[in-house]
């Protein structure tokens, strides 16, 4: 197989050969071949729909297999449906692509799509797809269902609430900073855990749908533990503190020498991080269980505003950026 | 104001300052601070959802006015809509901007957001922010609503049927020449009739929903019309004549002199094309007129397959490429 243009695909013939395939015969979605899906939420529920864009030099690297790219872009949209405590259903994918990609790249990227299609059951609803001077930019909008009125927000959590969070906090973080060589000293094996962190992250969908009802606010940790644990502070007129010696880390993280406060300030976890009333702290463990996704306490909700690091003496330590900001 | 990234806001007070009021307290948009956001059709409706994504140097060009380039963003995905006969209720918008992005240029994109979302009845519910190395690019998943099963596909074209165009075919194509300096000759405002038609096409949702029940086959036109209603011949299974001399040009198109081979190629038009019983022909002016969109009879649906331009004798006119394509 060669790269020249001449053995493309046209743009109609890559829909229909590489994408069609992945509308998987879902009502709605008539095989791509119309401008627009339809959608319609079953009895009781309402439609959750949150979108992404990554683009290669930002979110992934432009050199990471291909299928771990289609994956990336679509677990960061269904980690924003886990968080929720929604039911996956479908995606729109929209794909602006440098002028020199390639069949082989495109169909590796098509299959795991694919591959995570049936790993998450969701079908490929629609999209499009342009040529750009720029980098490989891939915009997703995923959509699922939740019960009608009980998506898990942001603005739920109040003075008395315990913060959890699930999994390990700063594997991918770890993992870049690993695939720049900016760390040393790791086994493959370690490496191979924290950069699969970085480059293929767990939407935890069975934990976020069984919070429904418990958690008072959740959300996924994409940018930074610390800045978007901030966001719930700020949406719910709360403040806080999470214990710096409690943060779940991972003994690939230990081993790569890395500190706490690198690990609750880089971001793309993809964990969920929530608030429950503390009266409910015994069912956590249970729900955890169940999910297959270990849950750690790691902090509290006062009045107040803001988000606090504390250290084992109780005393803030001083965080000059709490976390990712693309600007 | 200085264009120092040092007088930009961050990602979050942009979301903030800029974007969020765009939601208009719509119920489920949450003023953009959840991750998510929830929509319920209205009882007997289902959601009608499609997404485009334009790049600039392909869709608009970099030094359009910045109004403009929101305008065009949003209005080719409410097209999409229109000519399905959805009525549209919401976007959502993900944005790649380009490291030298101003406050000044962001504050003018987000005030024709608004304005056009006043024309149009649709509030922002969501999306994303991102930096990138490449052109500004805008991701847009624009959703609306029909009643459900309604939706006018581009599937449903029969033998018999009558092929009809709204509006006039070729203005943008000509326009974007006359942007490039390609086309001499023309007055102040011919040029600004046809550069406005590429700049910000007009969504025809008015005549888009009066189709719902006439129209067997419809979509819009975007990549040119020959392309464009190719696709409904190939998913309806069924062969469209077109009879070049009732292509409807407007008359600064004519002005420029071009031809109707590049009308009928040209792309950007936005104009639905759609088909109807010969039966509901009769129908058609009216719902024309309340709609307040000029409608032509261009020509017939046939068993066969494919798509093909006629002379004013009948014969089939040679036409290399149908449209465009982004590769």
């Amino acid at each position: 197989m060669t790269n020249s243009s001449s053995d493309r695909p046209g743009e109609f013939e890559l829909i229909a050969k590489l994408f069609a395939p992945l509308s998987a015969e879902a009502a709605g979605a008539y095989g791509l071949t119309d401008d627009a899906a339809t959608i319609q939420p079953p009895p009781g529920c309402e439609l959750v729909v949150t979108a992404d864009l990554l683009t290669a030099g930002v979110h992934f690297r432009a050199d990471d297999p291909p299928k771990m790219i289609a994956k990336k872009s679509l677990r960061v949209n269904l980690s924003d449906l886990a968080a929720k405590g929604a039911v996956p259903a479908g995606y729109l994918l929209s794909l602006a692509m440098p002028r020199d990609w390639t069949l082989p790249w495109m169909q590796s990227f098509a299959d795991g799509l694919r591959e995570d299609q049936n790993a998450f059951s969701v079908a490929l609803f629609g999209g499009d797809t342009t040529s750009t001077s720029g980098p490989l930019t891939i915009a997703i909008t995923a959509f699922g269902f939740a019960p009608a009125g009980r998506m898990i927000r942001r603005n739920g959590a109040r003075p008395g609430d315990l913060v959890f969070v699930s999994g390990t906090i700063g594997d991918a973080g770890a993992g870049l900073a690993a695939l720049k060589d900016e760390i040393a000293n790791l086994s493959a094996s370690e490496r191979e855990v924290l950069v699969s962190r970085y480059q293929v992250p767990s939407p935890r969908l069975a934990l976020g749908q069984a919070l429904r009802g418990i958690a008072t606010a959740s959300l996924d940790v994409s940018d930074g533990l610390l800045a978007d644990l901030g966001h719930i502070a700020e949406t719910s007129g709360v403040r806080l503190t999470i214990d710096a010696d409690r943060i779940p880390l991972s003994l690939a993280f230990k081993a790569a020498g890395e500190s706490v406060l690198s690990a609750v300030t880089a971001g793309d976890d993809y964990e969920i991080a929530f608030t429950t009333p503390a009266a409910r702290r015994d069912e956590i463990p249970q729900i955890a269980e169940r999910a297959g996704t270990p849950v750690t306490e790691i902090g509290r909700v006062e009045a107040g505003k803001g988000i606090a690091l504390l250290n084992s003496s109780g005393h803030e330590i001083p965080v000059s950026k709490k976390g990712y900001r693309h600007f």
